[in-house]
């Protein structure tokens, strides 16, 4: 049983400025990496440059990576540090952007690598250049995950590098979900809820590592009601959200994910469906089928949350992101590819069958005609 | 609210073995710290040098740590480190060794630094050789705290250093424990406990770090039986008591402990009392006076462990560990000097008055004539 989380992490308003000399102590000459427009709408990135700039530290914005990041955007990047002179990396976003902080950072020292060679398994442990995540959405984690999920687009490919890459500081402010829209703040959570839920029902799962989902999962269900009435969360909440979704980032960070997010690559891939729901939609068929295998740790996930059964379950998830369609051959394609998706597969705590996976895929996707 | 423990923690049957890549990766010149006996007794020291010798690295033993270990054996371990050119330092035992190990990695790398001066506060961050820590009890938590407890016989003070040294790898196996005293493992689980009591009723405790003693603190509630019980404690529970015991270090290093402890080291220092009973012997009395400022915390500790109230929490700790009894001429030192330790009595969550401070005192130790 191991426990591994070398980050230093700070979860509380104004965190950027409360901590300016951790962030200052990281390197003198940041690439910030981030999308196109949040960043700078919920204040963040200007929280970060205001402390970069009264410390007299350097800093170029590089604020085009887009949903779901790729190899060509990372390529793109790695040149801009290079031109900079980079020193470290400051990830600002969602996933997307930590992710690709994190794989620009490995870049960045590593000039033989190049970003369309990311997901070969390297010969040995790759060194990378310090990096700072200041997430702004509840649901990715991977402020405190050593994991980036990096698109290929030449080979149809989403899916996690095979790199160890923890940033070193995470600096969690909830104030940044207040520009968010309810929807986006309900389909980042729902991924925080998967990271537990599939950290739990998990071949890895131990007395160790579940300190962090059965924490998670006990907040995240104080935070539900929330989410599932109508009209926006209210700004008490904004950190417990944060929180829990930082908590979710440990749990994962010992587990790895498992089915549902191996199953929502392909539909956010080939179907654009962003990731929080494209995750989502499979959540309740496979704790379904691992009640199975590990019925006690289904109920002790269901009596966390505080929700009665897989029905009611269902429901909620159900109704905070609603169902999705794919046509049939769609459907059966993607079910293929998961049949001998061993590196997830492995990770289910019971014997999977092609059955179940199809059952998953029938009960979680609907057909479109 | 922050979290960080940058220690990579195993805890298994067998770590040392089955982590020995990560123990020669640390470094290729150990010097080994441990007490007289018990380290050769337990197999634990055995392990490691068999890994060393596998791996071809170079160690020295220095087996004279001794209980509360003091800044004269500290001085003597350095210049053995020196001469020996160590390159990392490796304390196998209790949180003497371990704490032993930190200020002796501290010191190698500051040859500025005399043993006595590690109580004072450096004028900036200073560096230290990497620690391994290898822990044989079930109740320092000192692999996964950056904290020394150092005792300097010179001016009657037995402190933490105000040094922050957190072991670049703990290696946490329950079998060490076999060879134990039934005693030796009562006590050390008291110490254990007292850390997740004070971390929960502390000011510094948080949403975010009570992560830790509320998960431990069931833990420790399903040993209870066992430890209450006579006769020896069943093999099968040595890795839930040491699992604890660690997880109760990262309570307290992320909100330090608070009076028990405190109140303990007196009691050590001045009458030899074992540091799990010492503090031990305070903390009903502690937690009493806790239900005044932080009743719902209070509650929450005694139904983690499955307590019923605070007269039972007295039983069960007077059944562990029995009760002590000092001169009222000494109780009164002990209580004066107490009553101006700012850095401990601003850690209780709550006003604390000097009559407080003396129920505790009355409370917790008898008067011998």
């Amino acid at each position: 049983m191991r426990f591994f989380v070398p980050t230093d992490i700070y979860v509380e308003k104004d965190c950027v400025k409360n901590h300016a000399q951790n962030l200052l102590s990281v390197g003198m000459r940041a690439l910030i990496m981030t999308g196109h427009k949040s960043a700078a709408a919920n204040g963040s990135l200007n929280d970060v440059t205001e402390v970069l700039d009264a410390g007299k530290a350097m800093y170029r914005v590089f604020n085009e990576v887009e949903e779901n990041p790729s190899t060509d955007t990372l390529r793109k990047a790695v040149q801009a540090a290079r031109e900079f002179k980079a020193d470290f990396i400051i990830g600002i976003g969602g996933g997307s952007a930590i992710d690709a902080a994190k794989a620009v950072a490995l870049l960045l020292l590593n000039p033989q690598l190049d970003a369309d060679d990311l997901h070969q398994a390297p010969s040995r442990r790759l060194g990378h250049a310090p990096v700072v995540a200041v997430p702004t959405t509840c649901g990715t984690g991977s402020e405190t995950t050593p994991v980036a999920i990096i698109t290929n687009h030449k080979i149809g490919l989403k899916k996690s590098i095979p790199h160890v890459i923890f940033p070193a500081l995470a600096l969690v402010d909830g104030k940044y979900l207040a520009s968010a829209s309810k929807q986006l703040i309900v389909n980042t959570a729902v991924d925080a809820l998967s990271h537990m839920v599939e950290s739990v029902l998990n071949v890895k799962s131990n007395a160790f590592n579940r300190m962090f989902p059965e924490y998670g999962l006990k907040l995240w269900g104080e935070c539900k009601d929330a989410l599932l009435t109508n009209g926006d969360v209210d700004a008490s909440l904004y950190e417990k959200l944060m929180l829990t979704s930082t908590i979710a980032g440990m749990s994962i960070a010992h587990t790895s994910t498992s089915l549902p997010h191996g199953m929502s690559y392909d539909l956010t891939l080939h179907e654009g469906v962003p990731h929080g729901p494209a995750v989502g939609f499979f959540l309740a068929a496979y704790t379904e089928v691992c009640a199975k295998f590990v019925p006690d740790d289904v109920e002790k996930v269901f009596s966390l949350l505080g929700v009665k059964d897989i029905g009611e379950f269902t429901a909620m998830l159900q109704s905070l992101i609603g169902t999705y369609s794919v046509t049939r051959k769609m459907r059966d394609k993607f079910a293929a590819a998961m049949k001998v998706n061993r590196s997830k597969l492995d990770l289910v705590p019971g014997k999977i069958t092609a059955e179940d996976i199809d059952f998953i895929y029938e009960k979680s996707l609907a057909i479109r005609p």
